[in-house]
């Protein structure tokens, strides 16, 4: 039975989700705009669906924009926040960040703004006076990632987001990695935008949610009918809004009966075992400013696409991107100043709300054991 | 039990496609990008998803890209065609189109683009002289929707394509509401782009797709990782897409066993009890050029929302929208020349695959039942 230690990637679809879900693909199908009770029954259920996110990360219902998924809710914080609220033409982003937030940036820099990327630290992490420094230069917009999907590190958010109050930039936070995994409050925060992915935490892929603080606007990036008060288009996704809210309620128990604390023990585990059996094995990024479920580690003289194609027992990623034959170091480790040679080592583990222990020491023995062989590989090749 | 014959507003999703997309909710939860077994069997179930949607229009499977919906797939065709293409700045559409075709159309304008909006006849079509004349205006997109969602009435589009092709225009065909209810195939229309909407063909809300023909480019309006062959960013939503390509399959079996025919008896059928009681009824929209499933009628003498409050029998829509106290006639009538007053009268009544004899016997008695309260109602009012 292989091993799921990629929940970065994607996380399966949680019962509990899917049988609140059930109902809405089934005989609850009415349109949400619909003027009879079977339309009213979904306009509710949204409703419900809406309060739970809201409740997970201390926002109000009206907070909340449902959207097709987090690269849609990045968007619309990144591209449709400025305009509508001042107009600087400056945007402070990372070196770290996900296409999701890269592109939309990417668009705005041919749309004349200027973007500056502060860099990170070997610790995969923004020094808030470079921050600062960048943020003042006029900045109307800051967007980062809270959790990097790869390493796993938190950006230093609060520190971040007083700066860019100080100097009247709003502050967009992509927390697809994080919500879910540590408790986020936007309002101990103080965040403006906010964007979470619904599969990232036990609910379906395609949907999403971006937080607007109360006061701000937002424009859609899709155009069209006046769902969602106006603010995204299209007929509402009411199943899988239904299977988020569900989602997020599941999410809110298990942070309050202490998971957080849970998996730091397990990733622990995970990690003392693999450097038992490989001494050399290094932990890329912050030691603890980092989600708990989350371990990039750099195998010592092999790649980690080797590694893994290794070990079919675990099913976990690289973070490496391979185009055609030619294998790619993680443009995320290079940023860290991770040489492109052990970059090229790193594999991502990223464990779940299900993951057990004894998956972890299995995962563990499979892993050393399939970097044994690669080293045996390549001693009698050489 | 109260009958659905709200079929255009969305329909259920049929309990083949739920079969079909249930293993993708449960556990076949991988993510196409990943490089696992579990990753594959994703990918591979989008390929085959694409088949079938591919086969339904007459396309090739590299020529459709799943989007979030119908407003989605417009937008990117609306929006994100003209520039790459040529980037003649005028497009020209209609008086007729759903706010995801309007919306972006004025997004259009307001970034400088001519946008020419044709009128319609009384019978709700172009007239394609109108079209011609427009388009060797220097257009460099057309679009139109196929079907319209109110009335059912179906454009011209064949003879409109001549035009826009001759003059050097894309055509894109917003066909929500057409394909699965009638023969749709993108080569003998000889169409650029072309829309789908799964919720409007008995698979989930929250997903579509967008038709480009080999050859012509299209930017993602949405930006982000490189999903879709770079063409639509974000984790693929692979559970609808599934759900979507079954849809398509169900549907182009349906076609072939001559769905259309039998669901114009239907119609006729119920139009024709509905006159039997209420002889001064009328049907709006070309009498032979529509969806074989949608009736747009105007009863005489009362509103139609007064009629559907009557009738709980039957879920159906007006088509007006209302805002706070006033009710406003459909903008889609009033383009026709329908006068307000008679506009309020109409009721759209669109059956779908699984709707029997028997509903549109009860609903028809019901609907009259309705109308001659509402009509004693003013009687005794007046």
């Amino acid at each position: 039975m292989p091993i799921y230690l990629d929940h970065n990637a994607t996380t399966p679809i949680a019962p509990r989700v899917l049988d609140a879900m059930l109902p809405f693909l089934r005989e609850q199908y009415g349109n949400p705009s619909s003027s009879y009770a079977l339309g009213h029954a979904a306009k509710d259920a949204i409703a419900v669906a809406r309060g739970h996110v809201a409740a997970l990360i201390g926002a109000e219902p009206e907070e909340i924009i449902f959207t097709s998924g987090g690269t849609e809710a990045n968007n619309i914080a990144i591209r449709g926040s400025i305009g509508p609220n001042g107009g600087k033409r400056a945007i402070v982003t990372s070196t770290v960040e996900h296409p999701a937030t890269d592109e939309p940036c990417d668009q705005l820099a041919r749309d004349g703004y200027a973007v500056h990327r502060i860099g990170v630290g070997a610790d995969g992490r923004i020094d808030p006076d470079d921050a600062r420094r960048a943020i003042r230069d006029g900045a109307g917009l800051v967007t980062l990632i809270h959790a990097q999907n790869e390493t796993g590190v938190l950006q230093p958010v609060a520190e971040i987001v007083a700066s860019a109050h100080e100097h009247g930039a709003l502050i967009h936070v992509d927390a697809a990695q994080a919500v879910g995994k540590i408790a986020v409050d936007v309002k101990t925060l103080d965040i403006d935008l906010l964007s979470i992915a619904g599969h990232k935490l036990y609910a379906p892929k395609g949907i999403g949610v971006l937080y607007v603080r109360r006061g701000v606007r937002t424009q859609s990036v899709l155009r069209g009918a006046g769902q969602e008060s106006g603010r995204r288009p299209g007929t509402e996704n009411v199943a899988s809004i239904v299977g988020l809210g569900e989602a997020c309620r599941l999410a809110a128990e298990r942070l309050r009966e202490g998971s957080t604390a849970q998996m730091v023990v397990l990733t622990r585990d995970l990690f003392a075992r693999l450097q038992h059996t490989i001494p050399d094995i290094v932990l890329t990024g912050h030691p603890t400013a980092r989600l708990p479920n989350t371990l990039n580690v750099l195998f010592p003289g092999a790649s980690g696409r080797a590694v893994l194609e290794a070990c079919q027992q675990v099913m976990a990623s690289t973070g490496s991107a391979c185009h055609a034959d030619r294998e790619e170091a993680s443009a995320i480790l290079r940023a860290m100043g991770v040489p492109e040679r052990k970059a090229l080592g790193a594999v991502r583990l990223s464990l779940g709300a299900t993951t057990t222990t004894r998956e972890v020491e299995d995962a563990a023995e499979a892993l050393a054991e399939a970097w044994r062989k690669c080293m045996a590989g390549t001693a009698s090749a050489s």
